[in-house]
């Protein structure tokens, strides 16, 4: 079957791969949609970030070259001896995180954790194999397609649990990109008051609006802080940090609330200079959230199923496994009006 | 009469100074006893720090120079005429902390503060002057040299509460000198089981062990983070950064359990290079605290009052005022084994 291989760093490859055997444990899904997240984009520009390229990982024992893609659903089409929740013709969602499972689900994955599709062959083929504990029903009401929003959307949807948002609250999120959008429309669905948006991309701050963001802010015209503080003057009850950078990562303590909380869920990927005074200034504590716990995950399915939360909007392309490269990494990368780009890969609607 | 007062960096000078009239709002004390604080020593290595020596401070409406000092108790000798709950006679201590009062007192220093004796004369002094609100009645059981002892205890205090510290929870604290020292006897009154201390300096850590620390660490000597491992190998429950420096900011992030929380008591004089993934992978909860909220200052004073919280251990010398430059800021600055120094000020027991 075809599948999108991941060779090396710019080096991403529509090829043909053997289908593996089914373990017991497992469910063989025939994949419709999957999305293509930053992560991916991360792996596809400077990889390797989390594909092993030198050993085996150890949760999936797999190693480059790898199939990837972790945010999708489809139709199992078969399962192994010892699974029993599941049978041939469910319409499923993955739940791509792999942990140890020796700790409870919310210290688990700080043991360590590997993604079906990032550490070991994933969905951007027609067939993909996840631990029947990875698999979720689809409920009526959710497409397959929605199926395959379901896991940027739980990130989202941990990152304001994690910020302990209150019905009411006042909401600053620094950065625009899929999961910034995701993270105002859970926030949203959350009963946030006012949402502010900030970006430098004046594409990606009109689509915040669309989603549901109750303000936007350019960066790069308006002081971030005082134009927060325009609209919540003692600052935001909460902020979320989603572009890993230092100026957002300052402006986003200095735009919340004395004793406010700040969620990281951006993934920084190099040091910052900053005086930790900021915090004892500010009384602002941070926070962090990484992925979703399996809680998180079932919560944003029935979210979903319910219609309280609508992540569909953030889906700005759908397009051939034969493309990826061109009309989806290099797209991501060229294009800012471009947040969510689906993968149809069977043709199962 | 005779005080000590700041004139610049390395210029405390032991001089005659001038009552101020009493004001109606205000009580005024004869001093018993006055400690020197870490804050004290910062303006004279490398004032001014809080010192206004510029333009008169907003809250106090006085400028350089200064009379410092300002964790002291004594005995009520006069009282403003709009003063109702003190009378000449009764044994006090003061909490030097001014505010705006806008706020609910949680958040009521991030609008700003100041304090007596750095941005306003203090009790380096015969007869020092504080506001009514700002004086704590001596419970019989406290003597006038512990009420010097409450202020900084209430620093510790308010460090243990905002690290939300549970019954038998176990506990990291960098840097064993006066604050951390009283952190580490917080901690045991409020039920820590296991209290690791961590300097560089032997004679401090002894000091620590002897005070209530369980465990010792020399961080020249081991890693940190693997020796308190040993102790506590998931990490501890709290941490709290109480040396102001880079690499005991990381290492207590990284000794701290999974979603625990560190509390940054310290002042960071200048930023630090650090990466935020590292709360990220850790899932630890950065927070910090401020002084203490008169809630926290009157708790401290029960607590020391029924014997449950035992700070005297600290006290390392007693001087004189005349002496307070060689035997008080220069001993502190050359001497480890110094803790707690406290000046005499009026002979008053």
């Amino acid at each position: 079957m075809k599948a999108a291989v991941w060779h090396g760093k710019k080096d991403i490859r529509i090829e043909e791969v053997n289908e593996k055997p089914l373990q017991d444990s497992e469910v063989k899904v025939k994949v419709a949609w999957t999305g293509i997240c930053g992560s991916d984009l991360h792996e596809y520009e400077e990889g390797p970030v989390f594909v092993p390229d030198q050993e085996k990982d150890p949760l999936t024992n797999e190693i480059a070259p790898l199939t990837m893609g972790h945010e999708f659903a489809g139709i199992v089409e078969e399962v192994g001896q010892n699974v029993t929740k599941f049978k041939p013709g469910d319409r499923v969602a993955i739940n791509p995180t792999l942990t140890y499972g020796n700790k409870p689900e919310d210290i688990d994955a700080y043991d360590g954790f590997s993604f079906i599709g990032l550490h070991g062959d994933g969905g951007f083929t027609k067939f993909a194999h996840a631990p029947e504990g990875n698999t979720y029903l689809l409920p009526e009401s959710l497409t397959l397609q929605d199926g395959a929003l379901i896991e940027p959307t739980a990130v989202a949807v941990q990152a304001v649990k994690e910020a302990g948002l209150q019905f009411g609250d006042t909401v600053a999120i620094f950065g625009a990109g899929p999961i910034g959008l995701l993270t105002a429309i859970a926030a949203k669905a959350a009963g946030a008051s006012k949402i502010v948006v900030l970006d430098l991309s004046q594409t990606r701050l009109e689509k915040a609006k669309e989603l549901g963001a109750t303000h936007v802010i350019n960066s790069s015209e308006k002081d971030p802080v005082e134009a927060i503080k325009e609209i919540a003057p003692n600052g935001v009850d909460v902020s979320f940090e989603v572009a890993g950078v230092a100026p957002t990562f300052k402006q986003s303590i200095e735009s919340t609330k004395p004793r406010g909380t700040m969620v990281i869920v951006s993934i920084f990927a190099r040091e910052i200079e900053w005086n930790p005074i900021q915090l004892t200034n500010t009384g602002v504590k941070i926070t962090s959230s990484i992925a979703y716990t399996p809680t998180t995950f079932q919560q944003t399915v029935d979210l979903m199923a319910t219609g309280q939360l609508k992540p569909q909007g953030i889906i700005t392309d759908q397009i051939e496994l034969d493309n990826i490269v061109e009309q989806g990494f290099e797209a991501l990368t060229a294009d800012k009006s471009q947040a969510k780009i689906l993968v149809e890969l069977s043709g199962e609607k």
